[in-house]
């Protein structure tokens, strides 16, 4: 590593992009969804977890199911979404870690009644890292993202994850946004505001 | 949006990135980790909460500090890392939302004993979104990070956040890595293991 991105690029990952609210009669292929995906999932999560599931809602049928869950504010524009990725952390990864971290038995670091609270920080912690690197990784290919948090998990989780290993996590619309309905943009913080040396 | 970044910057940011556990002898400047924050804070949080903080450990004394918190195994590539960032979630952030969403009452929507545990779930997967965001810039901007979870949390709080509205999440060490203190990469999963569509 060592050579920056360029100008564009940053701007493209975090200074131009926005949250979107409406989208352009566009589509988006499963060709990149699955390009997306193979760039979100090499970012690092510990002992290599990668507990990320995602259900890719389209169908107007599978719409439907995921619209009651829904805070009225999010509906139409979710309804509207090409896509809607629903990021849920399975709860059972560690039944993938003699695959996925071969090298020692992390298997047994997680996996049991007296380390569920461990487990579940796990998969929370590092299911929503991934969720990050995949919208990152979408801005990357040239989609816009719309994440939101405002919908009943519990309900999400019965219609989309029935088997009960996964939680749901957040929900992101991917498109092509339309910039005429963006909102202008909020606040940040100040380094001196969230950081400090020590 | 839509034109994908070119492969060296995927390379860079997904592809080719690994996490490193041995550092070249480079510094790594204030000036740079501001830049990196500058980018990271524009990433996506609901309601714009924004409730990571940072404390960007350099000297040796506040590394003495840090060690005994660690892992054994997790030590010497710590106290050799040019910085290490602890990655916290402010568990007050709703006390900034007047003015980081200043279009609503949000901290309505979160402050108050019935609201905490709400609360403590967006403090925890927003923190750990933007410290996605972050190792992301840090990676576009030329660094090299190593991420660990293998430390004592409630240790950590009491040293670097002792006012105790903060909780910290996981660690990331900064640097240049040296490449040829590398792991072989651990498999990742196919799109078909984690993804479906609806």
């Amino acid at each position: 590593m060592g050579t920056p991105l360029d100008q564009p690029s940053l701007d493209a990952l975090f200074l131009d992009a926005r949250t979107h609210n409406a989208w352009l009669d566009r589509p988006v292929s499963d060709d990149l969804l699955r390009r997306i995906w193979d760039l979100a999932r090499m970012g690092p999560t510990s002992a290599n977890c990668s507990p990320l599931r995602i259900v890719f809602v389209r169908s107007t049928e599978a719409k439907a199911r995921l619209m009651p869950a829904l805070l009225e504010g999010n509906r139409a524009k979710t309804m509207a979404a090409p896509v809607t990725a629903i990021f849920g952390s399975d709860t059972r990864f560690y039944d993938l870690l003699p695959k996925l971290f071969p090298h020692a038995d992390a298997r047994a670091w997680f996996a049991g009644p007296d380390k569920e609270a461990v487990a579940a920080a796990t998969a929370f912690r590092n299911g929503t890292l991934q969720a990050a690197y995949f919208m990152l990784a979408a801005r990357a290919l040239g989609l816009d993202c719309g994440p939101l948090s405002g919908f009943d998990n519990a309900l999400v989780d019965r219609e989309f994850f029935p088997d009960g290993t996964v939680r749901s996590n957040f929900l992101c619309n991917l498109g092509h946004g339309n910039p005429a309905h963006l909102f202008p943009r909020s606040p940040r913080l100040a380094f001196e505001e969230a950081c400090r040396g020590a």
